[in-house]
């Protein structure tokens, strides 16, 4: 099973043969559907995910009980709640929902501790992972900052159709561009008179 | 000089007495000038800065040659982008200006790279300053999208000032809660007229 996650987890290679006997043997495959709530805002310490496929998104919800999307995670990816658990012993609020269907494979808290978190590639790997999270956030705050929403809303709409389709909601779209589901919706109704996109119930369709 | 910086880096307690006999040996001393730049883009790969006081700001220049702000450093911070360095092979094309008078000590590169970047008790310490930025720039897209202009800047001013003094720019201002310039001058002109602040160059007086 681990064979299969080298190339996206490259830093497994650089364990040893005896670890990575032991991780393999201890590996829990997890199919996981769209919707689903992984992690309940309580439970984050549980083990270390892999992702072979799919995406999870990582939030936490504020004061006001509103969710804060911190970052999304995919194939390759690592989940940062876990090593900040292991860093402070301690649970640390988020909840995790499948975005899209996943394949996880999951490897329990105690042997992430044993082997990985004390592993410099993998610290490495993990800081360089969070950096490159870091920097695109960084990139939706200059959005923000520079852009009008109309173009934001373009630029997003370009960056993630398929095909020209997009399957997102307008509340996932205003957080993603840091905006508002109000904001958004009539920024599409008026794209959408201007015969560039026409709304669909649960989709979008991006004209050329 | 490594006696001082344990209390704020105290991951340097964990080395073993030679590499601490080596790197205080090889740090250097250096005391720089607000407005100072320090890395122009093209030598962030010089050294490992521990900060003892002040505030650096590291920085890119986008397209459009526009500065968008990353972070700010201080006493206790790490400089990621000397981790992203020493990873990467390659220089970063950040900028650091020194945005209030500080000392750093340098520890040269190579020595980053044997004694620390190899460490896992260093790299864990990073990775957690690294999402404690994380989390705060996550903070500034929230505020972005569930706050007013005013009720920003409002904030903003509040933590902020120190006895009810802030010398900060409007565009220092409105780079941190993810606004323009013009946007946050108005404001700022707008609470003045409702007598909540006096505006003076260079510093923001607020009213009880």
């Amino acid at each position: 099973m681990l064979d299969g996650l080298m190339s996206d987890y490259p830093f497994l290679k650089m364990l040893d043969e005896e670890a990575l006997a032991i991780i393999e043997r201890n590996l829990v495959q997890k199919k996981v559907q769209a919707g689903e709530l992984l992690i309940n805002g309580e439970e984050a310490c549980w083990g270390f995910s892999f992702i072979k496929s799919g995406v999870l998104r990582v939030y936490r919800l504020n004061d006001e009980g509103r969710e804060v999307t911190l970052y999304r995670l995919r194939k390759g990816d690592s989940c940062f709640m876990t090593v900040i658990c292991a860093l402070a012993q301690s649970n640390t609020h988020a909840y995790v929902r499948v975005e899209e269907d996943s394949e996880l494979v999951i490897l329990p808290i105690l042997l992430f501790e044993k082997y990985l978190m004390n592993h410099p590639v993998y610290l490495q790997f993990v800081f360089k992972n969070l950096y490159e999270k870091f920097l695109s956030v960084i990139q939706v705050v200059e959005n923000v900052t520079f852009n009008s929403i109309e173009q934001r809303v373009i630029d997003y709409l370009q960056e993630h159709s398929r095909g020209g389709l997009l399957y997102r909601t307008h509340e996932q779209i205003a957080f993603d561009i840091g905006s508002t589901r109000e904001v958004v919706s009539r920024t599409l109704k008026s794209l959408e008179r201007k015969g560039k996109v026409k709304l669909e119930r649960g989709k979008i369709l991006i004209k050329k």
